[in-house]
């Protein structure tokens, strides 16, 4: 079977060092080991990535038409100002879930609209890097049967 | 130990028969039978209500001051016209998630903007029914030790 | 057959005495008898609620679709702003018509949007009292075989 | 004693042909027939006209103001640009009844702001060609000793 | 002689141990009594009541118009979302002065706008608990002879 | 002690002769005089001063600093147009009281934002020259021990 | 030498019968009559159209680039939408002079924009129709040597 | 087969004479040879008509409904005005293609928006008179087989 | 007879000689003799005074309401910005004119909205200094028994 | 000769593979093998690039500063959020065109704003592939002596 | 050689007392001292001049069109609010260097707009006192043969 | 000791060559010998980079976490578009200051607003290439002891 693909942002990198008041503790590393341990008892795979890099997040995005099940994307910054990233979402058939670490609408109004959000099937804001399990729980659910 | 306080606002009732192609097929009692389920393993309990009124919502909110430990609320239509809720949520001290069972921003644009994820701590939309668990969940995570 | 519903909002209980420059000198009880009046020939009960309490205008509705052909609504204040009564509407299968005794796009900005009108089939505006009469023959045409 | 003057405004004569999935499939002679079918029992006589040239809709507004009693005026697409026109309505002393046969508020943005009906004495839309009919029964009502 | 109807809107029942740092430590007793106090000097007796149900201050309201010399009003919360009390004290031929125990102006962007200030013959915010007792010294003042 | 200070803005010295329907009948003298009254039983004095100056306003601000306890202001048209007002109130220490004889929020849009309003302690509008009295009221009670 | 060409929009042929408390009573000969008798003492010949029809307003100004000497312009209600007038005043050489009898800044917003302004040399309102005199003045100090 | 019919708006009769600087050299008469010109190869025939009339380019599209194949329009400035052109060629049944000599998004704001747009199959702009050839050979491929 | 008061505002001293491309060659003196001449044929005098401060405006004006029959004034630069002068116009009894030597609507954006054309008889832009001219002819015509 | 450089954005790549209700079945090789067909008989080259980075669109540009006779760009939806890339085109001295194969006027508010049509010489949307033909043959005749 | 002209507009006078955590503890004295030692190795002198009063500054302004090489200038609160500073700024032909203590954008919104920065050669923001001496350095190269 | 980071966004690798009426003739490696100049007096090191890749800019920003004192940076385009390097930025502990060699103000509307102000202690607008030296200067006072 096709594993999720667990995409990360600019700056998610950084976790666990940058600004823990407002991310927490645990470092990206943390994060693909809990959507790893989530999806295992579904009988799921997790592939994991994360890129600074507008373009990488496009390419994996393509790619993932063909070789994954589902994606789970916290596309960071890029969630408020990439439409191309949009667009590639829109080009892959299977389930989307959005989630960001920090509840984005308690943050600086410019980080209120997600153009992701438009696509996405379900969005998770504010839990913490819990949030993964739930977005990977949640493809398990959609993805069943 | 206190209970975890669940409400669902209006129009919620009609869970089930309402818009299935909107918010499934699932009753509103579903939705009260998996929260508790989910509380268990944590041993947490749960009480669940549900009001078309706004000042029973808000009622249960102030005396959830002394009996709940924290609120899990999908507060329908009063998401994006009730500043009294968010009024009342301001003065409970523990934690508060905010679920919706469909994916708001996807819905029309006087569905973007809540009140409460202002206040709340984490924010769970359009993972259905599914999204009371993770919110459930948060709760049980927020309030160990 | 099942009736038709009419329900009017909050303060229309003053109908008669409050502005009666803007609102006529009518009563309330005229208007209601006025919906009997019409809807007699074309073989049609009338039911009719006022109320200032938004949740019951949501449960009349929300037990009209077991118990009513259509619904004559003037939400009056409601009108501008509650998503909620839209709620309880769209899960309404029948004819929705609303009503406004008085022409709102002649008064205050705030007063000329509706959330009622995305859901209405047809809106009446600045008619007084007689708005109500053509708000019944209109559902009388749309229910007729 | 003067008729009433119904006038219709630009594409109007397209009516039972054009988009009948909204504008339903009866002709501008059905209107002309309906409005001069119910103004009889009140003793009153109607003059029809439609256009899809702004002045002449001006200048028919410009002779009403001696030869009519009362105007009901479905502007077309005219009702969210012409100032022209509500400026010759304004110079009219009779009751005006404007008309729209689908529900405006469900459609396109820039068709729900009306100029017409800062002027109107009431405003029907969404009653289909009964609208019509509605409006000439609310102009006897109003022109009634 | 007809007294002072002082209302308190959603959440000021909590008053003295919601926010204690915006709202201080005085309870609505405390309030209460203040109203009555100041009055009795003006020979003015004063009603008061609180709810975090729209309804029945919009039912109060409705009532005072026999009732009652004058209102002072908190509408807490409904004062940014509330039409349905502004269109019941549009209803009501005395005086009416709008109270806030905090600073609205110095608070989020949507506490800034009031629908009641539109009708209020005078409005006092910030200026704690004690400005309930001007707005019932300025009450006595208005109707005074 | 040091006393209040009084500062009326442009315009205000016509007070009394100046469109009375909207600012009374009573004179700046009155005002001045009705300040000094209130202060006295609380053992307060008074200083009073207008200027149709944006300069001198400020100047008597800054010289505030070390010779007035609070400072009762009613900037007339600066309220809404002077940011070199708010900045030398946010220089000064001591409570401030923005006082409007008219109540701003029903009067034409450009009179209801207040850039003072950001700084004040308390606003009080519409209460006549009596607002001054309670303005001065405030402060007594703010500078108590 | 070419005339001046004194254009007249919608609605203007009434002058001096609609709403005269707003346009006054004098009619439309007198202000043709008025620019003739302004023009005279300074050699120039004036010719005056008015029409409520928008492609006669754009047939003379493209007439006029061959024919006149300069236009003064009062479109009426195509003042605020006609781009097409503005358009064809674009391809007209010669000085434009906008006129206005009734002060639009002080009518309902809608008014306040003019399309032709961003074109117009001079442009006077409120001034009655005498503000025809200044235009012809105007233009007659522009074409002077 | 029925022919392409070419319609332009307002002003453009002026072409090559009017602003050269933006509109170019080429007349009108040259922009409808060249259409012909283009449509022959495809053994199409072109009917062009051109009016400063706005209710002769919506009785020109009316008319289309029997006897033209597409439309390629150039609206000039009733691109950005007229809703009644828009729902005339709503009622059109085959394709539609927008040319504007100029790029209309290098001009004042208020020529970016097109009401046509959201109608036209295709749109071209800035591309001068060739674009009037490119449409023609893009409704020449959509009409094709 | 009380004369005419002409009010300049800042800047306006450098006429003649800032951006003469825009304001012409004249100087204010040459400004105010043209006044004075324009006055002397209907009897009536003209006291001028200019001013970079907006009280000394203020002051003119409120001393206006005793010793002037009318105000021209361009208020510069305050025309956007300054509500004090507004107010203080309010309070002036007599005819008020507004001239702008320049077309204020073919600069800035925020040159565009003038406060005091809300309170001006007339206003006159654009017709350069002769626009000083028609205004003290407007005031003639006004004061005119 | 330099070579005319055809550049197409994010997510062009799956061409003919995504939404191809919007796109079309065509694929990016296609759409290469058509410019340059269309270049040909004007004695012209093409080159083409594809990329979903920013930078090697903005290199490319660069580049072509040495390189290109002039540059047909999609920039897919870095259209709606890449001042870098107008900066860079900016930059380049010879003839832009912008083309989109859908009509990005039929689709989200969002796809309406283009940062490159501010510096294209032509745009054209909505043509389909053949818009690249109409981009390459607008090209050969700017280009041309 | 004529010296470079240094301005500070109103509150400026407090610098060092006034909210040193937002302008540092330097006075106005260390600033004008700061300027004089920047200039003097290039051979220039400084004039330093700081004011409440807008007209003073705005003379000023005038005069240094005779008597100033340069200006550097930090108009304060009026940054936000004058447009009379700007129209004398634009009448001065001399370099303007704008320069703010604190950085504008990190403050309020009312303080990120300033209309002297539509007219200035440079703008320094949040370099603190140093920020005079840039302004000086900028001036001094800007004026170099 | 750390030296300071110096980075250029996109397109200024074409400093001294594009538009250079804009940018000054000055090439990138005379920005970066500047930089090395201003900050060796105060015993600094200085490495510079440059990108038109936002990716490269943010993993310099990452690095500079450990290796850099203070980052100046002057982000071209991204300047407006780029919450990453917002982000990027946070996460770095010690000085930022951004640099524009033009004063954006006086540019096209998109480019007065920059996400990296809200983050930079200080912003230096079109002080040309000497901005960058003033720029340096300030880290230089800003790291000192």
């Amino acid at each position: 079977m096709k594993p999720i693909l667990v995409l990360n942002g600019p700056n998610l990198n950084l976790l666990g060092t940058r600004e823990p008041e407002v991310y927490g503790r645990e470092t990206l590393a943390d994060v693909e080991a809990l959507c790893v341990a989530t999806a295992k008892p579904h009988g799921l795979d997790v592939v994991c990535h994360q890129s600074n890099r507008e373009y990488e997040i496009i390419d994996w995005i393509h790619e993932a038409r063909e070789t994954a099940l589902a994606i789970v994307i916290n596309p960071g910054a890029f969630t408020h100002t990439s439409i191309a990233i949009l667009d590639a979402l829109n080009a892959f058939p299977g389930p989307v879930v959005e989630v960001h670490i920090s509840n984005i609408h308690r943050r600086e109004t410019f980080r209120h609209h997600s153009y992701v959000s438009g696509r996405a099937d379900a969005v998770i804001a504010g839990a913490g890097v819990q949030g993964y399990a739930f977005a990977v729980e949640r493809v398990a659910r959609l993805t069943k049967g």
